[in-house]
Formats: C-alpha cells, sequence, structure tokens
C-alpha cells in the first residue's frame, strides 16, 4: 500500500529486461550508438514530427530546467502554475538553468491555469520597458500537480494566449502518458498541434529506472541543447542505457499501457473514496492521482495499517480532533495493485 | 578491439544483476532507501572516514563540477592541468556549477602537474587584491588524462601548495580506481591522508553503468551539496538504482578487481607495443590508457582491422607519408580482452 | 510642473560644487583616497555604528542587488513586497547578481508587507526540505513604491519575523531619506536597532548625481562585498567623485533638510488635492510621493497645461469619459517648487 | 610626480564644466533626455556608422563584460591576450556578465596576441564537438596594457582570423583615444573598417569622471544589451550626466587632444630614460604609458623624492642589492605636466 508517490515503484520489467539486452558489447559513448538513434527516430514517428530533435536525459528536472533554458532569456519570466512543479519542486533549478529568470505564478483550480489569470499575468509583466523582467515563455504542467489534465483543446487555449504575445510553450509532461491516456488524444494532438514548442516526455515515473526525452519540435531551438546539456554534466557517456530504457517504453505501447493501469488504479480508489462516507475528493482524479479529504481518525487507522502516503498539505498534523478531515495525497503507479487499493479503501472505512 | 574509450564498454555483469535485485517493491525514493544508506556507510568504512559525506550522482561531470561549485567561490581561481578533463572536456561544466569561476592551468608532463608550476600559479593569481580573480581550491585529476598516476606522495606534495595558500583539494577520481591499484595505495592513503578534501569517486568507467560517489571528507563543506545537486536536477527520484550499481561495484573488492584487469590489459598492451619496432611509448603506461606513435601506415591497416580508437590530437590525418608516425590513445576497461590485444598488435606489426 | 520621477530633478548646488573642489591634484584610484575614508567614518558615526563597513556604488539597482548577493544563496528565497523595486523595477538584477535566486512576493496595503502575510510567505517556503528553494532573506522597502513608511516599530516587527526564520534583513532605501524624516527617527532607530543588517542608503534620488552607500552593520558579512562589486563593474576607478558627493549629501544634514522639503511639497500637493473636488489619495503620503485618482478631463487639462507625472498604472488611457477617475503617481523632490504645486492644482481645478 | 595610473588624475576643466550646465531643470531619467540623444548621435557621426547604436555606462569593466556578454555564448571561449584587462584586472567580470565563459589566453610580445597565436589558440579549442567549450569571440585591447598599439592594419590582420572562424570581435577602447592618435588613424579605421564589432570607448581614464561608450556597430547586436546593462545596474536614473561627460569629451576634439597630450608627456618621459645611464625601455612606448628597467637604487632615491607609480610586476621588491635593474609602469595621463616628468628623470639620474 504505498502512495507516496509513481517514483516510489520500481522499474516494469519489460524494461529491465532490455537493459540487460543492451549491454552486449562495445558501443560508442555520449549517444553516437545505433540505440540511440533508433529511439530518437521512434520518437519522430510517434509524435508525426519528422523535423523534431530528440534529447534524453535522467531526470525531470533536468529535462524542464533545460527546457526552460533554450526557451527563455535570463532576464525574462516564465509563466506557469503557482503549484507547477518547477516551482515548487525543483530547488530553483530554472532558475539556475536559465542564468536568473523569474517565475511569474498564475492561479487557477487544480493546478490548472486559468486562461485569464494566465493572459493577465503575461500582460502585467514587461509594461515598463527595460526596467521590468521581460516576457519570456510559458510553461504548462500535464498532468497537472493536483493529479488533473489538462485536454489538447485546453492546452490549445492557452498557447493562443502565448502566441498572442509571441512566447514559446513548453510543457512539463513527468506524467504525459497519463494525460494522454485520459484524453484518449494522440501525442500530437496534445503536443505541436496544441501549439507546444518543447515537451518534457517522462518515463521515470512511469516504469522507467531514471530516463526523459525532451522534444524540440521546432528544430532551430535545439541548436544549443546538447551544449547545455553536456555543460549541465546531463550527457551521459554510457548513453545506450538510456536510449535502452526509452525503446523498451515505448515499443508496443508499453508506455501507454502502463499509464492506463495507472489511472483506472486512481480511479478505482477514486471510486472507492466516492463511496466511503466521510471522505471526499478534493481535485478531479482525471490521471494517476488523488487527493481526498478523510477524517484524521481514519488516517490514524490506515497509516498503522500500513499505508504510505503523504498529508497535502504537509503541515497537517495526525493529532487532533478525530473527525476533523485532512487531506491525503496518494499516487498510484504502473505497479500499483487492485489488492492494494482495496486493502487502502478497507482501512479507511475502518 | 574498441580502444576508443573505457567508457564505450557495457556494464560488468555483477552489477547488472544487482540492478535486478534492487527492483523489488516500492522504497522510499530521493534517496531516502536503505540500500543507499548502506551503500554511504559502506564508502566511510572503506575510506576509512567515519565523518564523511557521501553523494551519489550519475555522471562524472555532475561529480567534478558539483565539487567545484562546494569548494570555491565565483570569483575565484580552480588551478588544474592543462590537460584536466574539466578544463577540456565538460564543456565548461565548472564555469557553470560555480557561477562563473575561472580554471587557471597549470603545465606539467603526462598530464600530471608539476608542483613549482602548481606554486607559481598560485602565487601569480589574486596578487592585486580586489582586482583580480581570487584564489580558490586546486583539483587533481588521478589517474590523469594521459593515463599517468600521482602517488599518495606526490598527491600529498601537491595538497601542502594548497595548504600553503589556504585553498582545499579535488580530485577527480573518474579513474580513481585505476590510479589506487596502479600505486597498490589505500583509499585513504591516496585521499584524505594525502590532503585531499573531496573526491569525485568514478564507478562509470569502470563497469558502472552510471554513477559516481562524491566523497566529502570534511562535512562541514557539505552543508550546500544537497541543495545544489537537486538544483542542479542530478538528484535521482529512483535513487535506489544509482545506490545499487555502487553497492555491487564495491561488493568483495570488485572495483578494485576490475580497475586491476584494466590495467592488466593496458600493460599487456605496452609491452607489446615497447616491442614493437616502429612503435614508442609517449606517456608512461601507468594505469588503463596507452598513448603510443606509431607509423600511419600501421594506423591504416589496424583500423582497416576493425580496430577502434582516436588519434590524439584529433586534428592528425591518415593521409599523408606511410612512415610518418601518429599518436594514438588506447584506452583499456574492464571488458577488455587478451585477444583483442593480440589481434591489434598483430595488425600494428603487419 | 515635473512629477515624473525624483529622479528627473538634477543635483543640489552644494553636491555639484562638492565635485569642483574634489578635482584637485592626483589622488589614489579605486577608494583608496583620503575622502573615501572620511565618507565611510562619518557614515558609521550618523548610523551609531562604528563597526559597520560602508560601500559606494552609482545606482540604486547596484546597491540593492549587490546587498542581495551577500544576505542570500541562489537556492534561496527573498521575500519582498508584490511592488518593491527589487521585484518590479531592476529587470531581474537580484535574480542575476544572487546566481538565482528566487524573489518570493508578500501582500500588504500600500507596498507594505503585512507582518502576518510574512510570515505565512516563509512559513510556506522550504517547508519539502531539498525539493524547494529555501528561506533566504527579507527585503523592506523604505519609503515603498506607493509613498508610504515604515515606522521602526513597524519594521522592527517584520525584523522579528525574519529573525524567527533566522533570516537577515536588508533595507532598501532609496528614498531612506524620507523614510527618516517621515518619522523623525534616527538612523540607528530606522535600520540597525531595527534588526536590519543591511542597508541600501539612497543618495541619488535625493540632490545626488549618482551615489548610494551600502552599509552592513555586520562587517562579517561585507567580506564578499568588495569581489562582488568590483566583479560587476560597479567599482569606479575615480572612486573620489562618488565619495564628494557622499560627503556633501551628508555635510551639515543637507540629506535631510533635501528630504525635508520634498516630503513637505508632497504634504502641500496632498492637501490641496484633498481639498479639491473629485480627487481622492490612494495611498497615505507619508513621504515624497503622492498617488491621487482624480477625473479624466483634469488629466487631460493638466498634461496640456504642462504638467508631466505617470498615470499609475501605465496602462490607464487618456481616452473615455471625461468624468472617469485616472490615478496619477506624483512625486516630489529636493528640488520641486511651491509654485509648480500651486500651477498643477490649479490646472486640475481648472 | 604621480605615475601611478591615469585615473589618478582628476576631470578635465572643460567636462566638468558641462556637468554644471547639464544641471538645469528637470530632464527624463534613464536616457531619454536630449543630451544622450545627441551625443549618440554624434558618436556615430565620428565612427562614420551612422547605423551603429550607442550606449553609456561609467566604468570600463561594465563596458567591457556588457559586450562580452552580447557577443558570446555561456559555454563558449572568449580569446584574448595574456595580459588583457579582461583577463586580468576586472575580477572575472566577463565569467559573471557571459554566465561562464572560459578566457581562453593568447601571447604575443607587449600586451599584443601575435596572429598565429592567436588563429593556433581558435583552431585548438571546440575540436571535440559538444566535449569542449565552444568558440565564441576575440577581445583585442587597445591601447595594450604594456603601452603598445596595434595599428588598424593589425586589428585587420587579427579579424581577418576570428572571420575565418565566424567569430565577432571586440575592442577594449579603455585608452582607444590614445592608441587612436599613436596611429594618426580615424575611428572608423580603427575599428569597423578593421573588422570591430564592438568598442568599449574609453572616456574615464582619459579626463572624464566616469563615462564609457559602447558602440555597437552591428545593430542587430544591441538587442540584449539594454536588457544586459539595467540588470547589471549600469543604467543610471540621471542619465544626462554620462551623457554630458561624453559630450564635452567629443566636443572640439577634445578627447583627440588630452591623448595626444598624454602620449607626449609618455613620449618625453621615454626619451628622457633612454637618455638615462643604466635605464632601458621593457615595452616599445607607443601610447601613453612606459615601462622601463632601472637599477634599484634609483627607485628609492625617486619614491623618497616623491615620484608615485607600481612597481611592475608587483612583487619586486625595493630591499637588494642597489644596481639591480627593476621595472616601473609609469602612465601619463591629460594631466601629466612637462615640469613632472622633468623632476622624475632628475630623481632617476641622481
Amino acid at each position: 500500500m504505498n502512495f507516496a508517490s509513481d517514483n516510489t515503484s520500481g522499474v516494469a520489467p519489460q524494461i529491465l529486461a532490455a537493459l540487460g539486452r543492451a549491454n552486449a558489447g562495445h558501443v560508442p559513448s555520449y549517444g553516437a550508438d545505433p540505440l540511440t538513434e533508433a529511439v530518437e527516430a521512434e520518437i519522430r514517428t510517434i509524435f508525426e514530427a519528422p523535423e523534431a530533435r530528440v534529447f534524453l536525459v535522467a531526470t525531470g528536472t533536468a529535462a524542464n530546467a533545460l527546457s526552460c533554458a533554450i526557451l527563455t532569456d535570463p532576464w525574462a519570466a516564465i509563466f506557469c502554475h503557482r503549484n507547477a512543479h518547477i516551482e515548487e519542486d525543483e530547488c530553483g533549478a530554472p532558475e539556475f538553468f536559465t542564468g536568473g529568470s523569474k517565475l511569474v505564478l498564475v492561479d487557477g483550480e487544480h493546478a490548472k491555469m486559468a486562461p485569464e489569470a494566465l493572459r493577465r499575468a503575461i500582460a502585467h509583466t514587461g509594461r515598463g520597458g527595460v526596467h521590468n523582467v521581460q516576457r519570456g515563455m510559458v510553461s504548462i504542467t500535464n498532468a497537472t500537480e493536483a493529479g488533473a489534465v489538462y485536454t489538447p483543446d485546453e492546452v490549445a487555449q492557452l498557447s493562443e494566449i502565448a502566441r498572442d504575445f509571441h512566447l514559446p510553450v513548453h510543457m512539463d509532461g513527468a506524467r504525459f502518458a497519463n494525460a494522454l491516456v485520459a484524453c484518449d488524444a494522440s501525442p500530437a494532438e496534445m503536443t505541436w498541434r496544441a501549439g507546444v514548442d518543447v515537451l518534457s516526455f517522462g518515463g521515470t515515473k512511469n516504469g522507467c529506472m531514471g530516463v526523459e526525452a525532451v522534444v524540440i519540435f521546432d528544430p532551430a531551438r535545439a541548436a544549443e541543447f546538447e551544449l547545455r546539456r553536456k555543460r549541465a554534466g546531463h550527457l551521459f557517456s554510457k548513453h545506450r542505457f538510456l536510449a535502452a530504457q526509452m525503446a523498451s517504453y515505448l515499443e508496443g505501447g508499453l508506455w501507454l499501457n502502463l499509464a492506463r493501469h495507472a489511472n483506472a488504479m486512481a480511479a478505482r480508489l477514486a471510486e472507492g473514496l466516492a463511496a466511503t462516507p466521510g471522505a471526499t475528493l478534493v481535485h478531479p482524479p482525471q490521471a494517476n492521482a488523488v487527493f481526498t479529504a478523510f477524517p484524521r481518525a481514519a488516517h490514524i487507522r490506515a497509516q498503522a495499517g500500513g499505508a504510505q502516503y503523504y498529508l497535502w498539505p504537509f503541515d497537517q498534523s495526525l493529532a487532533g480532533p478525530p473527525e476533523e478531515p485532512l487531506v491525503a495525497r496518494l499516487v498510484c503507479s504502473w505497479a500499483t495493485t487492485e489488492a492494494e487499493i482495496d486493502a487502502f479503501l478497507a482501512l479507511v472505512r475502518g
């Protein structure tokens, strides 16, 4: 019963096996190997983007921060939701990689930027000429940190606002697969057709060991990515092992199947909670995370029974009136089982 | 016959197997897992350094650049050899991570800093007060980029010079194991007992998939490392897989055995070349790399026969007089076989 | 009738004359001259801070950004008001000088941080350990961008909150003199006795040509200031001319007299507006700036009559219903005359 | 007898007077005043460069570092002489402003880059693709730190090498006027006609209080200069006083006359030393500085008699054998008099 995060899970067996297959013999290092070439081509095919450039890195923070660095100037603003991962969970990586950009925070329910709030934030920034930080880029997290999902139409709506101000659009897709299957959309529909210029295409949280692909739809923007990646220590010498993970992840739609499973587990969990007296859902459980409030006594029971998850926000306390509701974040992954969910629900129900 | 680099090799089978074992179940992410704790303790034991702090990252450039960042100020100099990896092969990573330090280059044979050259370089820097870049730190690469090795006494000699100027000392040990077995020294003798404050302890080139440990002997210097690592995107979420590699690498002295093999292969290669008419050694082959000059005709023959390696420097040409000697860099690894070496020597000899 | 900013004014005649006196002969450059030494001593005396270190720079942005850089780490937050000059008017200078700190914005009326809002913002930041940007420092602008003033007690209240979290406190005193005379407080009462660690002590807006003093009350924090100043190109070679301005500014309390005049002119203007039908004050006019709303028709009349000032915010339009109120920012300076104010009031009244 | 530096001198009286004239009334701040517009136009005229963009800053380090920042990427190299001011006297400002570029040092006599040494340095850099720092820009100091001068032909020769590698060229002209009159060349001949893209056009050392103009011959490169200047705290609010200095400096060729005087004083000094037994010239005294070796006893006599100058390098000692020659740097300025020189020579001769 581990719902602490999708990254407490291990590696999907197919992907682990692929590492072993990739281990044979000597191959050129630093990405000049055939497996890397093949996986880049495969991503271009999957995204229907024959001109796209693809770069592999090992962490989501690297993917996001490097993407920001090629899309904005140091003296410009990155518009993102107040709860975006790049704002709250990367210890200032975007600021480091960009050379000091400013994250301008946009409000909206369920960690989704409200279109009018985005427009206001952009319009407000850089009005004073050289005295202000300039308008730089927009970053959309999909699925969001609250487990919600932007549809392709919603992404397009935000992108149009960005376009009105001539700003490029980044998508933090650490949970891209979960968002995609939630919308039953194609990769192209969710990204470049909806105005996304650069995608952080996550693998790690969804069954890989540690690999993310940065997909740059406009190849002109790729020019400096390679240099920034190397300079940041994110170019792997034994690069074949990043490629092997990603190749296996994509093969036969494994990535989508793993995400479907995680989303289905979250749906089962949400349904169970909805049917539990005293439990309420805080955000719409559209992807693989469920945010739910239920009484303190039930939390104590669940945790005593071995359930692992975070109270969200962290500073809620298990000490206090037993009936008071506390909010939990429960994250499902490719490795979550129906049995775990049913056991958890049983504990909550007491 | 791949001598292009030690990083064209794959992963030692023991280490690959360890990844599979580490895959069971859910564990806390970001290094809070038991395997990480155990491997940190093991490194403290191996280095006889109970107070040391240990951090895992996936690339050598990350290890080096983060180490520099905690040891020097942005307005200070990093003293290193003109051919150090941090100067020549990291696309300016030290400058990026430190916020703009200056690498001051020191000469010396076989990519080893000559002690008097180091002293002169330090003394020359920062003489003009606030107008100059200040004196920051010393970085020693062991084994060097030329395949030579500093003995513990030689390290101590450089460290004493650093101490005379109150400067901390970093060791880039991407090939630390190779240097250690070459000197038959203990980890402690080669590092903190010889005045080293921070070590980049390499695993990747010597049989791992992608892991390096930064060993910080003075724990006071560790305070900011964790934040810098996260901010640089180098904190892995599924951290257990870094730990698993490192734990297996250390277990039963595997790391030393792999390095002994690589060094022995380089010695066999060097002996064979020394006995080859027309071939000369350019640097003393003390670790796992051999730098050798032999006639262009023999290069053409070797490469036609399938040998892979770099001409060093790169800009030598295979077009030209057949008898003219060209210099090759030949790197052996844990995966190099006697048969490969003998086949290569046969090609060179024609 | 120029109320556009206090920096559209020229240099007070006493200060201009001091430049001429300072011009005699050769003197050591880069601040090693006797005039610089004397002015640093004078500032220590005025602030009753014998241990303080003083550094002169030529712009307020340099003073603020360098102050931030010595008080916070790159991975930490600067807590300031949403409308602080460092947030809105320096094109990201704090981010540049600190190496990428994040400004966390605090709300409050009249551009003054509300104490509870500050406490919440600090408490919210850095809760997640290494994943979050850490808590760094607090910056208080006095007088504020809205023409309001923090009393020493109010400063102390914010400083205590900072101390609860072990954070240093910076004061952006570009209009320090205006704040001081508004409160009839001593320099020490407004700064170190109220918990301020570093002050940007403004001269430029209040009658100098271009000089600000950074006063560092805890000399241990001064260690790196000198190096950062030089590295940022803010150490003047002919430093005596910065010192001469500041010395004249301080001599005989000129700085306080100039500020008293500017504040008195703002008070006269505010009183006149308060007595003008249709005009209202938007912020309390406690220093040298008046924010006032009055009908569009009166704006058109005033500007046609030669009055210069900014509509605040900028994006208000002179086209529209004549009775609709628009907000103006009107800044008085040492050079503002009663006649200008009376002429302006006459225009507004029509 | 102050030969310590040209920046120990004061401000030429014409320029000081211009500050007073500029002080009348209110004018727009931040460079939107008519005087600034006029001086920018005047510089375009003087340089026969109608498309050039001009920006004023107050220090040479700001001019140089901002120029580098718009000409090179953080991951690229700045090729300059080993003794260039940007390498030795700016505390790493180029590294700070560029975000961590690497200065690659080129040798050559008299602090002039030897063309073949420049070509070798460029060719050597960036050969290894993404692993190396890339080739960025060339910076030429004229007059050099050794008091020598590049002729327009010599500048063109270096620029051609830069062009062969598609690199832009910066000229550090802190002593541009001295170089120009030494060559009897026009501003255009010495700069854009010789391949210079951006010039740091110095005023401070040659009679101004603190002003340098950055002249950007290709206006496309100006796009980010304004933002970088503001972000670095180098945009003056009372900008008219920078403009007033520069306008007066240019008026009637004052700048050239001041430099002619300084150069003539250096020539007189050099001639006197050449005629002094035991004194030798170390570099050709082509501009306003003389590097000369003469016996220690004469140094002791000169300094006891009130002569001020630096031993160069600093670490020569006045203690030692009286006949041993020590090297002095003697800098003349617009303010140096024949009487000072003759008095100095008399002291040296004893």
